[in-house]
């Protein structure tokens, strides 16, 4: 049988690594809508966008057209240093569930930050020190984005300027100090040394921050700092673009193997993992050359997509950034503190709003308890320690082949495991000492936090 | 020039994993000493053994004529989900470095428990499952042991008691939580639990512990326990057996590229890191067929091999184990509480102490700040956040590369990077804080510790 020859874990040759991005906007013939200008509401050009984001980045968040970018040799040989990652067939987890289905799946963590962000964190921090910037800022909510950067700006000698979420730099002390050995600072959200972190701090003493609250700080930051720009880890086309990797080395390996998947699940906050691992799927989708299911997993604490509207919104809390039409919970709207982990950001990605606007994918909701019971026994049987994040697209992966073995279809799953969660386990403590509660707002929460987006006419 | 065609990581295939381990016994001519009874003095039998450890591994640890053992399927299979491990040339390392010198580095660290541990907890779970016991009983200090023993377990339905010395069960309540993740109970010893525990308590009280502590509660509870026996991740014979899996792939990729190795560098705690990797290396040696320098690293605050005594010692502080012959420091030894990490073992594996006795292996100790410094550079440049025990063969590796330089030589470095530090970040802390200090025993401290070695005469 072909079937045996499949490995546990399937690397890529070093030389396998993709040379291109893939760019999904380029296939899609409903382009995701432009950011707006919050003052005019006119699209956001290149010359508004430079002040805050670097050049060539602007350039890869307007570009709408070409489907292939290629990325610089510096950013490759960086990539050398913990790609390719491998995709990995689920052989215990499919025999402890007894399932027919063929589960894989593609692990972005057998790296430092613990996740996939290093993929555009490096990407970013590259095209700062090629405009010869002096460093940059960012937010970071549960802390891999901040550790990425950390990681991508000591590589190139750049400047970082962390603004975490006070919730976690409080709860996660290791996390920064991993980012401390890469030589960044982190300064705990909102803080004192911005003027919306004061002003946020006046209104709302004792506040412990939010990502939309972080960002406001950093960007305020690099705008009025000589030399540095604001960059940051999820929603974005061009972090969408940078995440392709993962999904280009996927349907690499599955391809190798002549493997299809029928469906491929991944976990959504802003979108940047699940943007690029379905990236070169959805574009064979786009291009009607092949059909897959592709399923956005959420948390139930922070539903954009299946709760949320589709409208412009404020990107920040201090309403500072453009204004972006995508799935949002309305900019006010902050998890409840039970959520454990990221996939905290009241919108979501553009791009991945429009697709699931135009029905080319699926989203689903699941609850923390089921995410962390779905959490321990992957761990116990796949030997891996997956991030409450990560485990959202688990948690559906088990549903999906749970349903293959009633069915007995021998379905091909195939779910991004997008980090390790090494620094989550006082959420894991609260597990097991059964303190975890599920935390779902109420429709009365929703209306208020959504009774504030700004108003823009539809064009 | 072939130099170019070697990729920055060399992974074997999954059938080219070991299919047996290598026992370097059967290749030495003067063999270890063997275990003594500390009654009568006489070398321990199989029979007295069985009480303690499980049959087969107690066959193993009596073993020094086969020079290759099977690895049992079951063994293999497990192997596969986390194993080949990745060799690693540091090219960038070598590039900040700006060394002629070629840095290989192979890392065990990219399972959930962080390093090497997990290739003797799953033949030791495994056998002691073969066996027909419900349990197992061990002690852990930096953590990693206790928690590679409780996914060995987990994967096999056994039970797993773990003695976790105390004052890393406060520091590392992180460890504890993935060791119950894996459904492990984990005791911070010593313990009320223990006879043993109860009389160091009276006698000490307020201890932070001790391995040698924690080793006699965990035996005590093994042997007193039905169906279970006590497992232990380092210093034994069976454990380098194991270990030798490490050696094995790192020469098995060498091979495929041509290189051969001028020096081979690994921490040494208890032995079990440096002992499977230099395995095949040292096999050659024994058999006169290539020679290499073989570097023991060990830290300046528990220095066995460089200032201890070869003697018969007390494994245990409880003194209910076997007298190994070993280096050692004195049972009661226990290195400074401001110690980082682990490598704080009072002696050294018999087999590797009869290898540096007869001079086919050399030893050097570090001090902890200048471990810390090699750690952060390593995590800097090559992007891997090393363990400190790792560090302190990185720190030698290192200098070792910068005496290259120095020379214009191209050596060949390889060395064990056994871990990642993620669990160890307060250790970090303190040293971003300046607040690290080196702990060298005095020799008065030693001269006391040394003075209690029991009176074996030479035979």
């Amino acid at each position: 049988m072909q079937e045996q020859k499949i490995p546990y874990k399937i690397y890529l040759q070093e030389n396998e690594i993709p040379k291109q991005w893939y760019n999904m906007r380029a296939d899609m013939k409903n382009k995701p809508a432009p950011l707006l200008n919050p003052g005019t509401l006119k699209p956001m050009t290149a010359e508004e966008l430079a002040p805050v984001f670097c050049e060539e980045l602007v350039a890869q968040e307007l570009n709408n057209t070409d489907a292939y970018i290629d990325i610089p040799e510096e950013i490759q040989n960086f990539y050398k240093m913990y790609r390719p990652s491998p995709l990995i067939r689920a052989y215990f987890l499919e025999k402890a569930l007894d399932t027919p289905a063929k589960i894989y799946y593609k692990f972005e963590g057998n790296n430092t930050s613990g996740s996939h962000k290093l993929n555009s964190a490096i990407a970013q921090a590259y095209y700062a020190k090629k405009q010869g910037l002096k460093g940059v800022t960012t937010e970071t909510g549960a802390g891999q984005w901040g550790t990425a950067l950390s990681m991508a700006c000591s590589y190139f000698g750049l400047d970082c300027k962390v603004f975490m979420v006070k919730v976690s730099y409080e709860q996660k002390p290791f996390r920064r100090e991993v980012m401390r050995t890469y030589g960044a600072s982190v300064t705990p959200s909102p803080s004192e040394t911005t003027q919306i972190g004061k002003k946020i701090l006046a209104e709302h003493p004792g506040t412990t921050g939010s990502l939309g609250c972080a960002i406001s700080e950093a960007v305020e930051v690099a705008v009025g700092s000589e030399g540095y720009r604001y960059v940051l880890g999820s929603v974005l086309n061009q972090v969408l673009l940078h995440q392709s990797v993962i999904g280009l080395e996927t349907k690499a390996a599955l391809d190798k193997y002549g493997i299809k998947p029928d469906m491929i699940i991944g976990c959504a906050g802003g979108g940047s993992n699940l943007g690029g691992l379905i990236a070169p799927f959805m574009g064979e989708k786009l291009r009607g050359e092949a059909d897959y299911r592709i399923i956005a997993v959420e948390p139930a604490s922070c539903p954009s997509f299946t709760r949320g509207k589709y409208a412009y919104d404020f990107c920040d809390t201090g309403m500072v950034c453009p204004l972006a039409k995508m799935y949002t919970l309305g900019s006010s709207f902050i998890p409840s503190a039970n959520h454990a982990g990221g996939l905290r950001y009241h919108g979501m990605s553009s791009t991945l709003s429009q697709l699931y606007h135009d029905g080319f994918m699926e989203a689903v909701s699941v609850e923390q308890t089921s995410v962390f019971e779905a959490a321990e026994q992957f761990a116990r049987v796949e030997g891996i320690l997956p991030a409450p994040e990560s485990s959202h697209a688990i948690r559906v992966a088990i549903n999906e082949a749970l349903k293959c073995k009633e069915t007995g279809e021998e379905k091909t799953i195939v779910f991004g495991l997008t980090g390790t969660g090494y620094f989550d386990m006082v959420a894991y403590e609260k597990f097991h000492d059964g303190l975890m509660t599920d935390q779902i707002p109420t429709d009365e929460e929703l209306e208020k936090s959504l009774s504030a987006l700004p108003n823009v006419p539809e064009n």
